[in-house]
């Protein structure tokens, strides 16, 4: 039977609060190992660019990653934002690694093809992306790796990667060795039945369930895509993907998603 | 008989140049394994703070680091600079992998105590400060560590270090396992005899002509530190320290320090 491995990924609107993202910390410092976390950005390196003046480029409302921003998001995601949770992961006795895809070219990215947009320096990733090699051995040492959005292209560019397709890419590539519990933290407690109702958790959703839910117009607008990379974490090997409360990660009411 | 190991030190001098970085990182990578890069910081997060408007704090002519200082030179030097040189690396196919101290704890740091001056967020070592196990796997494993200026206390406090004082610490703990050379790069070929002249490099210094070559005054000023340091780094294991001009590593034209 396969070794379990958890893993957590976390976005913007926790990290944007320095006292949600310690206590997200103290939580996930509790989680049994082996274990990993992938964060994503946050509105802190948008803030620093306005403060140097240097405008976001949008191009029909998506923002585009010019060099310029690289240099910021880079500073941002693997500089603050990265050590500040190592750091923090450490005082709880949790031996965490930071890392870009660039460090020990664990994830390898490719600069995203040019069609109607050119998003500038965004990486796209697939299964092979990730070294799943050194990632095992790095767990295998008693390390918690701790993923920023920032991969690179084995060519000399770091390239912006958005931070749920880093943590379903990781999570498909670990599940050869591992058992994955895959797990996307954010601010409701799971998929909800009434939007309004923060109570109306699904505890449990399989691919069958989903179907249905998507058909009576239950499960719309941004939680779709977010299901959608879900099912394919699952349908490529993921044992098992939950979607939760990053502040309530150790509390029963969530949503759990399963092929069957 | 130990493995060798090779320990590089650069400053500002050649970070803040991004064509000096760049050839200084493709000379590196021709360099045999197992290999480590320790490097400093640059003129960067000083621009950056005074275009975001924050006064540098000075006392008695020396920088003080408050909290908005670390997080721009954490910023800096453990996001942008670490991220340039590892990605420079591995586009040379040397499988570099980037290091603040909090990363794997891979070096504790103490914040310095306050005597006359209250240097805030500045960080010391000792020997025991480095994780040699753990520095030692990652060689194993093929890795080529890349380590920036940014230390912790363990107790969730990032702390700013001299990257001087990292190579030494580093160098000093992992002669345990290695025969450790340890390269300090900068701006000329070695120790001069005569400052002004750049070919005047002195080839060989043990102990004997460090102590005639003080009291003659041939070696003065800002040399003097260097080189306290380097025979320190000696007298506690380090088999050789080279003192080398950081774009000519491949050449021959170089100091090399020995205890006898």
């Amino acid at each position: 039977m396969k070794p379990e491995l958890r893993i957590f990924k976390i976005g913007g609107g926790i990290i944007d609060s320095e006292a949600d993202l310690l206590e997200f910390v103290r939580l996930f410092s509790k989680i049994r190992e082996p274990k990993i976390l992938v964060h994503g950005g946050g509105k802190g390196a948008s803030e620093m660019m306005k403060n140097l003046g240097i405008a976001p480029r949008m191009i029909n409302g998506r923002r585009i990653t010019d060099a310029a921003t690289l240099d910021l998001v880079t500073m941002f995601y693997a500089g603050k934002t990265n050590k500040q949770i190592v750091v923090a992961l450490q005082s709880h006795g949790v031996n965490a690694l930071g890392l870009s895809g660039a460090d020990g070219n664990v994830i390898q990215a490719v600069k995203r093809p040019v069609r109607d947009i050119d998003y500038g320096f965004v990486g796209d990733l697939s299964e092979a992306s990730v070294n799943t090699e050194l990632v095992h051995q790095f767990l295998t040492l008693g390390l918690t790796p701790v993923f920023c959005p920032i991969n690179h292209d084995g060519h000399g560019q770091l390239l912006n990667t958005n931070a749920d397709t880093i943590a379903a890419s990781v999570a498909k590539a670990l599940s050869k060795k591992y058992a994955v519990a895959l797990h996307f933290c954010f601010e409701k407690r799971g998929v909800l039945t009434d939007i309004n109702d923060d109570d109306s958790v699904i505890m449990k959703i399989n691919l069958a369930d989903y179907a249905e839910l998507k058909e009576s117009g239950i499960i719309a607008d941004g939680m779709l895509p977010k299901l959608e990379n879900a099912f394919d974490a699952l349908q490529f090997g993921v044992d098992k993907v939950i979607i939760e409360h990053a502040l309530h990660i150790n509390e029963d009411l969530k949503t759990t998603l399963w092929l069957n």
